[in-house]
């Protein structure tokens, strides 16, 4: 059976849903289950509510796990340095724990989210490769890089095949704007309040933007992967939009204007996050294949 | 003023002895000072009983230091990986919360003695460079890399400069059997208790023994660069010997036959560690000068 840890969040509840539909058993493990949620799937998927600090609830729910999915994090981009000791000890040293457990009880393999947008820091060249060094410069990398590189030991060292997604920024229905997630849910809640969206720097900072179905396709095309123990790729559009380019494009698809008000940027943001997903493409044999606009129009009329 | 921390162990303690010895100004910190040693510099060292992880402390143990020599460190290669969990607790967190301090203290300059043994795993050809990729097996390299990323986001981030360099295994007068520092020790006490040498595997696996002058030498020609915001430095001897090689070799200075019991090999030693040190000749106008023969008798002269 599969495990997804970190089910009810965006991207748990969109990978639970397609497995479920995909009639792939699966347990979806989550601090916190929401009934609207779970009463959709609830003769399908094997709903467990448990916290992945408490070693216990992790044992049972661990039991007859086959493969992992680590989408549990509780550091976040936007959340900057300030944290950088609580992100090492809320987020860092449990997932050790975790990592352990599931060794101890017998997981085979383990799919972990990382950040692409993070990881790489500014030491590479435009687009980012897997073979790029890591040299985070937030919290919220470091914390995915130091994850990494433990999974990786386990793997070489207790027999844990893994693959590591280092996943650009993932956008679409169900992104929750108070948890930090995400331009598009925060440029439409300032749209709904009418107040200006608030641009760090003069807006020409590039990221990678990929539509949350062709994430989940990604996820699952991992999870089919036989014959490949350890891997690490990148997970992205494999393009670019500026903050003022994704604004503009929610400008008309909205078919209103709206107010810009540009504000300090932050230290710990990179001027441009692009990542080259030729690996990801050939080994999973996957592509995106949703262009931002329509990516767009789905996420605005699906609720953002 | 050079803060140098953890300035009781190995190789703090060659490390002030040289520095007051050249008229540097330095203040040694240290959990627990030892009189013995205290004493002899009593007139040009500023020596602090001071915990790392004691922030108060640090705070003052800070004032008036422009560069930090940051030796402390809890973990051993030795112990393996069942530490993994406490390692970062007791280890990483507390040089993280460091590291800030200094920061906020005004310090220049940090100086990071990492692990050239550990951190590279089997990642890469022989010899690893400094661009090779980390992928540590023990929690011991973990630690180290760790350490590694934040230091050089507080580079990018917050102006420290820095300079990581990752040693080799050192060796020399004063290493102590007891803390599971090195295999010279280690053979040395088995030989005084006339039992035989444990040897893990069948004595092949090889390292890159570095002389503690050598070592000393590198850090201050470090302490001595200008210039270098950011340098990250391998720092061995160059060259490598087996587990067996040493063994004869001490066999030969002491005159007298060592006898050997061979222990299956530990999981996290990697087969060969040995270090390029091209960039580190070069940035520092430094080479190793002691060869492994003339060093061990040196070291069993004044005293392993």
């Amino acid at each position: 059976m599969i495990g997804v840890f970190g089910s009810n969040g965006f991207i748990g509840r969109h990978l639970v849903a397609r497995l479920a539909d995909d009639g792939i058993p699966v347990r979806a493990v989550s601090r916190r289950q929401d009934p609207r949620f779970t009463g959709r799937f609830a003769d399908t998927v094997d709903f467990i509510e448990a916290d992945l600090t408490d070693p216990l609830a992790m044992r049972s729910a661990l039991e007859d796990i086959d493969t992992v999915v680590q989408l549990v994090s509780t550091s976040s981009p936007g959340l900057g340095n300030d944290l950088l000791v609580a992100d090492i000890r809320d987020n860092v040293l449990p997932q050790i724990v975790f990592m352990q457990g599931c060794i101890r009880a017998g997981v085979r393999r383990y799919v972990f989210l990382s950040s692409g947008g993070t990881v790489y820091g500014r030491s590479s060249g435009i687009p980012f490769r897997e073979t790029d060094h890591t040299a985070p410069l937030s919290s919220h990398g470091l914390t995915k890089v130091m994850v990494e590189k433990y999974l990786r030991m386990h793997g070489e060292v207790d027999g844990l095949d893994y693959a590591i997604l280092r996943l650009a920024n993932p956008y679409g229905p169900g992104q929750e704007f108070r948890k930090g997630q995400g331009l598009i849910p925060a440029v439409m809640d300032r749209c709904r309040r009418d107040l200006p969206v608030r641009i760090f720097g003069d807006g020409s900072s590039r990221r990678d933007y990929i539509h949350i179905d062709d994430v989940i396709n990604a996820i699952v095309a991992t999870l089919h992967l036989e014959g490949v123990p350890h891997v690490t790729l990148n997970i992205g559009s494999g393009t670019t939009l500026s903050v003022s380019e994704v604004v503009d494009e929610i400008e008309a698809v909205l078919e209103r204007p709206i107010l810009r008000e540009y504000v300090p940027v932050r230290q710990t943001d990179v001027d441009i996050s692009q990542l080259d997903i030729g690996l990801a493409r050939r080994v999973l044999d996957w592509s995106p294949s949703i262009d931002f606009r329509s990516g767009l129009e789905r996420t605005l009329r699906d609720g953002d």
